[in-house]
């Protein structure tokens, strides 16, 4: 297809596409949808959605992506705000499991979506792991050189820290969570604080 | 069923339930094999394994019971055998990893087994994890009175420990794993000696 096919209403038609299945997967849940149920909700040809994604997987990616970044742009809020080190890795990592426990709580359905991203495009939770950890590891990095840790390895410890906590992230682990009383994150968080070498 | 009906060979016939169900599990996967397929092998009656286990669920119950108590009996060796408190962590939760990745590995339908019991019995992976933590709380306390480790509260620690190493023993992560490269086991165990406040 080329470049003078596309008229400027394209990235909006891609937007709608994009929130409209997010709803629908989040109401009936993502294996029950069709691309034609999509399609019929945007008062749209089946043809015309699949002009701009090539199947019901790109559309999830699409729709994982998305919920993905709003999460990311209000964690690197969090983790560049003011405040020590150690307080900023606090917020990020209370912030990160508010927001996805308020979603998995909300709606039992974004389970099956994600666990379908998971199995099915593991590139897009790749990249989201990624980008959190990029997070943690500014922020350990502002802690190593103001002397407030005393790890010395920012990415690795970045790495350390993420795998530590994935028990309070990943969508299995946070179904299991209930039937298998852990640590409360608070004392996860204080935890690995005290494995960066935190001087509170 | 009163006790006089139960011969000499009970516990015996019982045990050889548990090894054959184990195999055939292993050998065809266990949504696959029915109760009288582990008669058969056994050159029983259904009825018979029945008057031992009320389900296949049972069956399954046992099984899972009994590799895990060879993984407990091989761990609290290691726990208690000689070393400084960080040598026997290192040591115990290396031997842990190393057995649940041989199990993995030598056996994907081992895999399946693993997944229906921490779906169908949970209690039995309840008690699997607790046992292992008491093994860990064993050795941080021996740390907190050798002045090794600088943590007070060895329970929690404990679960912490466990909590942060859970995506080296969780089947699903350990599948995923191969996926997302992380930080390596030793890594993480240096990680989780330094949240002990461990003094090398």
């Amino acid at each position: 297809m080329g470049e003078a096919l596309l008229d400027r209403s394209e990235p909006d038609t891609r937007r709608r596409i994009i929130e409209t299945a997010a709803r629908i997967f989040r109401d009936i849940g993502y294996r029950k949808t069709t691309v034609a149920d999509i399609a019929k909700a945007l008062k749209m040809s089946p043809a015309n959605v699949y002009r701009f994604f090539d199947s019901k997987k790109a559309i999830n990616e699409a729709v994982a992506e998305t919920a993905m970044a709003e999460v990311e742009a209000a964690l690197e809020a969090v983790a560049t705000a003011s405040g020590s080190a150690a307080e900023r890795l606090r917020a990020v990592i209370a912030a990160a499991y508010r927001m996805s426990t308020e979603r998995y709580t909300a709606n039992l359905k974004m389970h099956e979506m994600v666990e379908v991203a998971m199995t099915e495009s593991w590139d897009v939770v790749h990249r989201h792991l990624g980008r959190v950890r990029a997070l943690y590891e500014h922020i350990i990095r502002d802690g190593i050189e103001s002397g407030e840790f005393a790890v010395t390895d920012a990415a690795l410890a970045a790495h350390c820290v993420q795998t530590a906590l994935v028990r309070f992230y990943h969508p299995q682990l946070v179904e299991q969570c209930g039937r298998e009383p852990g640590p409360s994150l608070e004392a996860m968080t204080a935890f690995v604080l005290a494995a960066l070498g935190h001087r509170g």
